[in-house]
Formats: structure tokens, sequence, C-alpha cells
């Protein structure tokens, strides 16, 4: 028989905990964690933590409902280095009809917490594809697992606002390892050729201190995948990812990254 | 004080065996484990297996040498499927002047071995790049490490024989994310970028059985890469990555791929 919510909590509390480490080739030139495989460590946080709790992909789609990324912002004071241990921990901030934020807190050796991240989910249905109310699933059990006063000090996502003009500066067609479960291109590899634009000599000099995704639309194998980059700032940079299908250009997701100097 | 063989047997055993999960979006379409994942998986076990035992890479960089990854070979009944948990062994299982022969065993929950891997290491100068003599290490000590008699039932690396007139397939430049701390495009993104050649609708069908490879040269960041296929026998491939260079084009790794029919 299904647990309570009451002897949930009892078992995992309301914050998810769990242990990574920095893989030694998941890191880059700088001996730092790839941000897409911290991404990767944040969303199986989110999948561990709903699954645990009795809300995750596996119970959904069960329902044949599933849980779609729409937002994910991380901001790092560190990176995770080659071979370090680290925490992710992960909880709900609050839960509407339609969306549910969902934090993360990045933690290092001694303690330390290292950087943060905010993400937003939609529940969809897996055949229609059209957004479904979260408050219909175990009697809207998932808003007595908020927790909006734990602390998630940066930026809620913002608004990328891109000019029609932005430069194409990349292209690439999705490829069998792009696409995952779902038969679309995964979040994380979005974020692997947003990053894959920018020269390694750029990361010698500047960390990724802040990137922000938000998706748009799904994409698919075969689709022809177009980047455009413009740079907003000093060291600010926008992009947006948008595929060409037979119907014409449309836009799947769009990026915003914010470097600092060493 | 460095901890003696005999204690660090005590300690360890000569087989290291460590546990991985097929994370949810490690794996395809087929909810099987990406065999590019897979096999980073197996270079950690490598990784973690010598580092334990005091020939890892963090040792042997103090004395600027490194371990480079010259042939790996995986043959596997299923892959993993997502969220399985499953047991990665590694051993030596044998060592000579200028390579080691490192093995792998897959196990699946319910303690069923579903596949090996063979691989062989050369030990180089980080500054020369040129080969060393393994037996200079600790006075040979990996020698005592072997395991020769440990079952590994699949046949060793064999040459890969294409002919120079195999068709170009596919082309890209080595970016960010494909550099490893090493500063050369990392052994796994070969693998990936040769799976990506073929179809998702091939692997839908057909499950990637045996996957084999042999790294001839280092390429780096902005490398053009190019690679030729070609079809060998029913579902039998061979592919060839070279790097385009000013000085011309020339040979960084040949693969060899065996599909079978689900």
């Amino acid at each position: 028989m299904a647990e309570t919510f009451e002897e949930l909590v009892e078992k995992y509390g309301k914050v998810g905990r769990y242990k990574n480490l920095a893989e030694p080739f998941h890191c880059d030139v700088n001996h730092n964690l790839f941000m897409g495989h911290l991404g990767n460590h944040l969303l199986n946080a989110a999948d561990f933590h709903s699954s645990d709790r009795g809300f995750g992909m596996r119970t959904l789609n069960t329902l044949n409902k599933t849980w779609v990324l729409s937002r994910l912002v991380i901001e790092m004071e560190e990176m995770p280095k080659r071979y370090d241990e680290f925490v992710v921990e992960s909880w709900v901030e609050s839960a509407m009809r339609f969306f549910t934020n969902r934090n993360f807190r990045v933690i290092s050796q001694g303690d330390k917490t290292i950087g943060y991240g905010r993400s937003i989910w939609a529940l969809i249905d897996t055949e229609t594809r059209q957004p479904c109310n979260l408050l219909d699933i175990k009697e809207g059990e998932i808003v007595k697992w908020a927790e909006p006063d734990l602390e998630c000090p940066i930026a809620k996502p913002g608004r990328v606002k891109m000019s029609k003009e932005a430069p194409l500066v990349g292209e690439f067609r999705a490829a069998y390892n792009d696409v995952d479960v779902n038969g679309h291109v995964n979040s994380i590899k979005y974020i692997e050729h947003v990053l894959d634009i920018f020269p390694i000599s750029y990361y010698k000099d500047y960390m990724l201190y802040r990137f922000e995704i938000a998706y748009v639309a799904e994409s698919y194998y075969g689709d022809t995948l177009k980047l455009y980059l413009e740079e907003i700032g000093e060291n600010e940079y926008e992009v947006r990812i948008s595929k060409v299908t037979p119907e014409g250009e449309s836009e799947c997701c769009r990026s915003s990254l914010r470097f600092k100097h060493y």
C-alpha cells in the first residue's frame, strides 16, 4: 500500500540530499565540472527527490503524465573540481496549478555552500502533450511538500530578450546521443551545445557563474538546430536555439550566460 | 607513509568493484544506457582501481606521467536499463614494459553478468608525450596486481582493417565540451561521435552488442574531425576518425561495431 504523506515526511524529510562526485572525465580543461554535467546532477536530484516522495516520473508515467522542465538557472561561486565530492540538495519551493518551483543548493566538502539553482516544471499529459493541473495528482499533495522559507539567494529566472538580428553562430542536427528516453532532445544537450559556442580560451580566463535556460518547445531526432548569439553586456551573452522544420523556423530555447574573470 | 603492496592487497583486494546507476538522462530512446556512458563508467572503474592501489592518474601526474587509453572493447549481452543499479569490476590482466591489459565485468542486479570489457593502456611522459616503461614505476609493482586467470570471455581487440575508399559520412569541430582535463579530445567523446553516425531508427531495431575502438593519435580543441564508414558484413561496421590540420589529414582512431537484431 502506498505510504501516506506523513509517513513519507517522516521517512525522507522535505529536503532531499544527494551525494555526487565530479568524475574525472566530466571536468573541463580547468579541472572544473562541466556546467552540463552539473545540470545533470541537479536534474537527477529533482528526479530522486520527487520519486521517493511519490510524485516522480516513474509514478506519473503510469498515469500518462510526465514532468517537463520549463526553466533552469544555476549560479555558482565556484564549480566542483575534479574528484570533489559534493552534495546537491533539492526541495519544492511552491506549487501552483500548472507550475512548480524547485530549488537546489550545491554544497562542497567542509559543508561550504558553493551555489544554488532554481527550476520551474510543468506537468503534461504524455499523449496530448498538453499541460495538466498538478493539484489533480494525489489530491494536490505536492503543495504540502513546499518549503517556501528555505533560502535560495539567487535571482529568479528572468526574461531573455534578444533582438531578431542576433547573428547565427552555429548549427547542428539532433543525433542519436542528443535524444533521451522521452524521444526529444535532452535538456542537458542544449546546455552543452550552447556552451560549445564559446572558445576554450575564453573558459580558461572566465568563469561561467550564472547559466539560465528557458525551454520553449521540444525538438526531435533529425531536426536542424540553429544557434544565435547576442552580447548584451560585458561578459553577458544570450543565445537562442531554433529548429528548422519543413514548416519553417521556430524557437526551442533561450539561454542567458554571465561570465566573470577568474 | 605510503602503504606497501601487501597492505594494499589486504585492504582493497586485486579486483575493484564499483556500484553504478544507469541515470535517467544517460539512457537512450530504448531506455538502454548509452554505450558512451557505459564506457565512462568503465574508465572510472579503471581510474578508481588504479588510484586506490597507488598507480592512478593522480599519483602518476606528480611524476609527470599519465595513462593513455590505447584500446577499448565492450561486449554486452544486454545493456543496463534506466534506473538499473549495476556493478563494474575491474582488474589488471597483465602488465608488460609498455602496455597493461585491464579487464572489466559488468554485473546487473541479481548478480547476473551482462557483459565484459577489455582495455589496453600505455604510460606516457606528460612533457615529451613519449611512452615510458611501466616497470620503472614503484619497482614494477603493477605486475604483482595482475590476475591473469580471471575469466574475460570476449575476443581481444582485433585489427580494424578499412579500405582507403570508405566514404566520408560526418564531420565536426572539436569544441569545449569535447576536451577533458588533459587538453585533448576525450576518449568517450569519440565513441559518441561514432555512434551518432547511425540513425536512431537503427538503434530501435538493433542492439550494439560489441563496440571496439583503437586510439591512434590525440586530437585537440578546434581540430576538424572527419568520420569514414565502411559496412564490412551484415550489421558490422568500421569507422575511421581522422583529423584535418594544416599539415594534412591523419588518423585519430578506428572503431568497429557489431549490431544484432533485438
